[in-house]
């Protein structure tokens, strides 16, 4: 009889492990916590959590001291601090104008950083050195006792895969990437041409020397983690965080969990096709979401601003045009509603001004477009990360294998 | 200091009881497995499994034979079968044309079933006591040593709530339902109207003396659980399931898990609007998916059924028309595969027949407007349990709190 799958039998080992987890994702997200708030929060008893406490600090992933003078009486609770200044992990962001990589303290807290405009035309392959040399210089300047506990990578407007395969999505990033694809090429032509793929985190990972490459995102799917974990949609469980950035991606959170699909190539809804009779796409269909919103005014935050600006001057031009492209924007919003009745959609990038500028539009979609039910509870929000969501997104998944299992990572 | 959030440790005997779960599941999914197997597959050693079997057994939820003659030589593993005569659940269904009832045993198995036409204009209220009678009858029929385990309800074209909670549509079900809307009502004015709220799992576990109602899920949702667990989208993570009754909705399964939103009310993929120039849908807007599909072909069985015979016959109006719907069904599905990344669209109901008729229509759409990415291990299926599935989804909800703690559901 085959004994090549026998793995040994779970025992408490595991429950301990899940609640180690479990406490320091706690601390990591809230911060300094009372131990008598994560005996209530997480549901143990003293003991237990005096126990864990010991271990984590015993590992050097906490701290406790005691609280700043609170002004009750009584002899106060414990508190447990991330040990932010030592455990830490690199967050990277390539992004459509510009490359940023920080050293973050568990916690979430930024250490140190690094930030570099992206020549327009910069392929995605060709910031690997640039990146590897703000980790090399973060590197220099990190205390001798420091603690590295892995590394992520947001990237935007690309195609990524859960393994960390990036691929370039042809059309849409076509100049930024120097991918050349001949106009009015169909989607199934463009296939071809999108068969340039770079597995990113592999590259980085091997200039960088790690054992362990980082973990590759997109910058919507992250920014939707950031403001999930620790921004606005912070306690929500059923999100749509909207980045616009040339185009529209989506990050989605359903039930808490992430929603990337099959390849983690999800999450495309500016490419959903609100309007047969619209404007041809790069990616070969005609009246995507994005399109039909940038015909009016381009997805990006300086031309957004400039037309913001025009219409609060009362040029009638630009207060059409802004009333036009919300009502676009609304649409698509009211659709995404009924797909997934969410609790929040956060209007990120350079949809965060159009969505302050044309709210009544947006809101107006919605209630003539989305069923009353699915829009029962829902929240319009904007970032409160602002653009430091991506990075803060890449190092929440820097920490995920530490809190998944605190000592194995810590040890390891 | 309080104490009355404190919980007792997680010891060993949660790990236990998640085990006995996974075995419990395996058996229900796979049906008589060997205990080689179920130690290869659950990834435990031969004595916990034979420690979890044991306890089992005793509790009457399987039991232990020698398997059929193999012809191979040497002593065969011993078999583990779910006891499907014993534990049961009741599985309910609220179809716009029928109401069924099933007593299934674990493991799937329809042990009896009753099924009544449901008339046309019969409030989903007044269904009540004919499901009742239903079950009532099926109980005088069921051994003495039978153990009940649970019961779930699928409900067609109903909005639902996680809490059972069954909220009636109120444009789309107002015929079938006796809801009064008044035609051409907007869909803000209709929220009133939808005001009509009838707990229906909580009226049918009082008629039929439960202590825990019935769990209560959307026909399409269920649908999408059943051809996940035990049909065509067994094994795939991502699935997209599309069920065609009057109008679209979708069953979401992403990472494994049904995706439903806030209060239960996603999948609403008929009322994502794919055409501002369409025409009006009873929701108050207007160029719904649904309805641009059905003003070339109405989503009913019979109507999808009697256009694709004429178009077999060669009428050619009739294969206009079906060119024109299943171009329409594509648009729709190429939104869905970039918001999702699925491995498999399923197309149930009435949607099944309009798929098969115009496969080439929806595989033209998917290649000119899906990302290449987003479909690249798509697979599009009909489903393996035809008219079914509601059910078989209605049983697996009645079994979930059984599998996810089987000594406790069993003893209580």
């Amino acid at each position: 009889m085959s004994t090549s799958h026998q793995r040994s039998t779970p025992t408490q080992d595991s429950v301990r492990r899940q609640n180690l987890g479990a406490l320091l994702r706690y601390v990591h997200v809230a911060g300094d916590t009372s131990r008598a708030e994560l005996t209530n929060q997480l549901g143990l008893n003293r003991s237990t959590i005096g126990a864990l406490t010991a271990d984590l600090a015993g590992a050097g992933l906490i701290d406790e001291g005691t609280p700043q003078e609170t002004g009750r009486a009584g002899r106060p609770s414990l508190v447990v601090r991330p040990r932010s200044s030592r455990v830490y992990g690199y967050a990277l962001s390539i992004e459509v104008d510009r490359l940023r990589a920080a050293r973050v303290g568990l916690g979430g807290k930024v250490l140190d950083s690094r930030e570099l405009p992206r020549p327009h035309g910069t392929a995605v392959r060709d910031t690997v050195a640039t990146l590897a040399g703000f980790v090399h210089d973060m590197q220099r300047a990190t205390p001798p006792d420091g603690v590295f506990v892995g590394s992520g990578i947001a990237v935007s407007r690309m195609m990524r895969h859960a393994d960390g395969v990036v691929r370039v999505l042809p059309a849409a990033v076509s100049a930024a990437d120097g991918v050349a694809v001949a106009a009015g090429t169909s989607a199934a032509a463009a296939a071809g041409a999108a068969g340039i793929v770079a597995d990113l985190g592999v590259a980085l990972g091997a200039e960088l020397g790690l054992d362990r490459p980082p973990v590759v995102g997109a910058v919507a799917d992250l920014a939707a983690l950031a403001e999930h974990t620790r921004g606005a949609a912070a306690g929500l469980d059923n999100v749509v965080h909207l980045h616009g950035d040339a185009g529209i991606s989506a990050g989605i959170i359903a039930d808490g969990r992430r929603v990337t699909g099959h390849g983690g190539h999800g999450g495309e809804v500016g490419h959903m096709v609100v309007n047969p009779q619209g404007r041809e796409c790069g990616c070969g269909s005609r009246g995507c979401w994005e399109m039909e919103i940038a015909r009016h005014v381009p997805l990006e935050r300086d031309a957004v601003r400039a037309c913001v600006d025009a219409a609060r001057r009362g040029d009638p031009a630009a207060r059409a045009t802004l009333r036009q492209a919300a009502d676009w924007l609304g649409f698509g919003v009211a659709n995404l509603v009924n797909v997934f009745n969410p609790t929040a959609v956060v209007f990120g990038g350079a949809l965060r001004e159009l969505y302050l500028a044309g709210a009544a539009q947006v809101r107006g979609r919605l209630a003539t477009m989305a069923l009353p039910a699915c829009r029962e509870h829902l929240r319009l929000r904007t970032p409160l990360l602002g653009d430091d969501a991506p990075l803060v997104g890449a190092a929440e998944l820097a920490f995920e294998r530490l809190l998944a299992d605190p000592l194995e990572t810590a040890d390891s």
